[in-house]
């Protein structure tokens, strides 16, 4: 078992992986995977002792692949961060914006920075795999005519220089992220209440009118506040539902644990994914070295 | 105003368009746009009567952004389709799997085929901006050594062939669309019950434990059925949340009227997005001409 390597989906300079330094700082390597399964096995199999992955984005909506990962895996949320999503133009060092005739990027990436390529007509965008690959690519085959949108931080990493700052259109765009372990994580005890977040995922019986209402009573007759819910059609059957729920307080709490049993006579295959310090979003940068060390 | 005029955001081929076609048939016109900012001023400036848009994937989640356009623009929402995401692989006429060297799409089609490019090593994955344009392109510059990962009904619009069919990992891959338009429907007083459904959004006022558990009374204690319920974190704001709730029945239907001004005296910001009929979703094929046409 690696004890200190957080794997992540992407290449070096992936949010993910700038979501990793966020929670553990410096002291932890990161661990590139191709794909979100992969990042879930290196740390069933041992390989990662950790895993950052992103669960919900502000404008593309909560990534139920990673949700359905979490259910089929025995792994446990221990931490969330948020990241604010700020797009930066990067180039080689030797170029400069008049020389740029493409520039790469994710689609999604690049269809957030349309009023950038709707101002610069003669620029083409060009699909990437992903942001941080394509800085890497500009770095790799030596290209001045080509830039990169990308998260400012990767620009270090590949000897780029930033052109432009906050290239997106929407200024509000940040993902949720979790920080996942085999490992479960104790909480201190004087710290369990408004300050933790504890996460759910159940199935209620079906076409039962109102199983909402009295799942939610479970809650608010305890007076435990509600942070997140989310119905997700099931596609493998026509009206059938899972619920996710992020709930305040810790299954340490006997008011929450006593409410989770309650949900567990009201609903099917309950679930608790993870129960983790609350993390506040708020938009402050976040991209630059210095707040990603900031909490080493 | 083009009466006849569906807008969707892609090139020809997109399954916005298939969506459009299998609630409109083929007496409607489709009209591409770049982005879906376009899509909603098409409709709001009267350049197109219709619009089609993906609202919710089973495996990405709900679109916000969409969410963002229908509360910013003064559209209703008329109806509503789910279409299975089926990805074929298509190439050239005269070529075969043998000749591939390359194969473009959307890189989010290109991750849910993984498996495919897992059995062929050989075969690099080349991101494209989107699947119907990644078939455009072959067609377009006549490549035989160059597949592209789209819906099958491409093939037939670019005269290309299909490889493959079900490329796709993950069977289960659905997307909701709605079709919006300026002017509301009326419904079929006959009709108006279980077979209707309706959208509302509204923005909870903050720090008040329990409110959900009252916004989902009125309707609960009116036997009135909820169908989807989310909450979105929204960025702006920390702690600041915004609800998506589609409930079963129709305005015109008294109780739910007055369901849904009870609920505009517990929470801030009501809107209701649209009434319109319940669509099945199933995992039946709906790709095939055929079945496009069935609703015509």
């Amino acid at each position: 078992m690696q004890s200190r390597l957080v794997a992540f989906q992407g290449v070096h300079g992936a949010y993910s992986e700038l979501a990793a330094r966020q929670l553990l700082g410096e002291s932890f390597q990161t661990f590139p995977c191709e794909t979100f399964d992969d990042v879930f096995l290196a740390v069933v199999k041992g390989k990662a002792s950790h895993a950052a992955i992103p669960i919900e984005n502000s404008l593309a909506g909560s990534i139920h692949q990673n949700y359905d990962l979490l259910q089929q895996h025995p792994l446990h949320i221990i931490a969330e961060t948020y990241v604010r999503v700020e797009h930066a133009l990067l180039c080689h060092v030797d170029s400069s914006l008049a020389e740029i005739k493409r520039v790469r990027s994710h689609p999604q990436a690049l269809a957030q920075c349309s009023d950038f390529f709707r101002a610069h007509r003669k620029i083409k965008a060009e699909a990437f795999y992903d942001t941080a690959g394509a800085a890497q690519s500009l770095a790799e085959e030596h290209l001045t005519d080509v830039a990169a949108i990308a998260g400012a931080h990767a620009a270090d990493l590949y000897h780029l220089k930033v052109l432009r700052h906050n290239l997106e259109n929407q200024k509000h765009n940040f993902t949720r992220f979790l920080l996942i372990s085999k490992k479960n994580k104790k909480p201190d005890i004087d710290t369990i209440n408004k300050s933790y977040k504890c996460s759910l995922t159940f199935d209620p019986p079906k076409d039962q009118a109102g199983l909402l209402f009295k799942v939610l009573g479970v809650f608010a007759l305890r007076e435990i506040n509600l942070l997140k819910i989310e119905s997700r059609p099931l596609p493998s059957e026509a009206f059938a539902y899972r619920f996710y729920l992020d709930i305040e307080g810790h299954i340490q709490d006997s008011r929450v644990a006593k409410a989770i049993d309650h949900l567990g006579e009201v609903a099917n295959s309950l679930r608790v994914l993870g129960c983790y310090p609350s993390a506040i979003h708020t938009t402050k940068h976040t991209t630059k070295s210095k707040s990603i060390r900031s909490r080493k």
